[in-house]
C-alpha cells in the first residue's frame, strides 16, 4: 500500500462522462476476460472472430469488421495470429468462388467450445452485480451507442 | 459497398454477452472522441490523465493508475507523452519532498481548456440517445463494474 492512497483524488469532469465510465468498466471486463482465459494474447477482439467464424463459417473478413466494430487492419492482424495457431483458415467461399472466406479448424472447433464455456462462467460472475432486469437494461442501453 | 453486406450475419452468443456490448459501445466511444479531438494521438488514458492532473497538482503516477484503471507502464507511457509534448511536468511534491508528482504546465491548462470544451460537445451529442434519466441509469449500472 502506498502512502498516496490516503490522499483523496477530484475526479473532476471524469465521473459524469459517458466515455469514462464505458472505458472503466470495458478495462475491468477485459482484465477479468483475460484472467478467466489464462492466454495473455486472447482479448475481445480474438474471442470475437472466432464466434463469429464458428457460426458464419466462409464469413468475409469485411463482415468481422463491421460486427465487432473494428477496422480492416485489425481484422487482418486477428486472422494472421488465429491461422498461426492453427485456429482458422482462409478459404474461397463455397457459395462465391471470387470471395474469399474464414473457416474454423477442427482444432480451432475444439478452441472455440472451451473459451464459450469459460466465457459463461464470467458473464456469470457478473450476475452478482445485477438483476436480470438491470442486466438487460444495461445491454439495451449500450446498444444504443453506435458508430 | 460490399456485396457480402446482404448476407445476414449469425452474431451468436455475442449479443447477450457484456462484455461485447461494452466493448462495441467503448469502440464507438472512442472514434467519435478521436474524430472530435482531431489528434490521432488523443485517447482516453491521455484525456484522463490531463484532467487529473488539471485537479490534483503533484498527483502520483500510481493515483492516475488507480483512478484511469490502467496499468503502472500504461501511465509512464502517458506521461512521458505529455512531456515530450510540454503538457506536464514531472517534480518534487510540495507536501511530501520524498515523492515526485505531476504538474500541469502553462501550455498543458490551455490545451486541457480546449479539450474539456471539445468533449462536453462530444459528450452533448450523445444526448440524443439517452433521456437524463437513462443516461444517470447507464453510468449507475456501469460504475458496478469495477477490477
Amino acid at each position: 500500500m502506498d502512502g498516496s492512497a490516503m490522499v483523496s483524488v477530484d475526479l473532476d469532469i471524469l465521473p459524469d462522462l459517458l466515455g469514462y465510465n464505458v472505458r472503466t468498466a470495458q478495462l475491468a471486463l477485459q482484465r477479468s476476460f483475460a484472467r478467466a482465459m489464462s492466454d495473455s494474447e486472447m482479448g475481445s477482439g480474438l474471442f470475437g472472430l472466432l464466434v463469429l467464424c464458428g457460426a458464419n463459417p466462409g464469413i468475409a473478413q469485411v463482415q468481422i469488421a463491421e460486427h465487432l466494430n473494428i477496422d480492416k487492419a485489425s481484422v487482418v492482424s486477428l486472422v494472421d495470429r488465429s491461422e498461426e495457431r492453427s485456429w482458422l483458415q482462409r478459404r474461397r467461399s463455397t457459395t462465391d468462388r471470387r470471395r474469399h472466406g474464414l473457416f474454423l479448424t477442427p482444432e480451432g472447433m475444439a478452441y472455440l467450445s472451451a473459451l464459450k464455456e469459460r466465457m459463461r462462467v464470467c458473464e456469470e460472475a457478473l450476475d452478482d452485480l445485477f438483476e436480470p432486469e438491470e442486466r438487460r437494461q444495461l445491454i439495451s442501453l449500450l446498444q444504443r451507442i453506435r458508430p
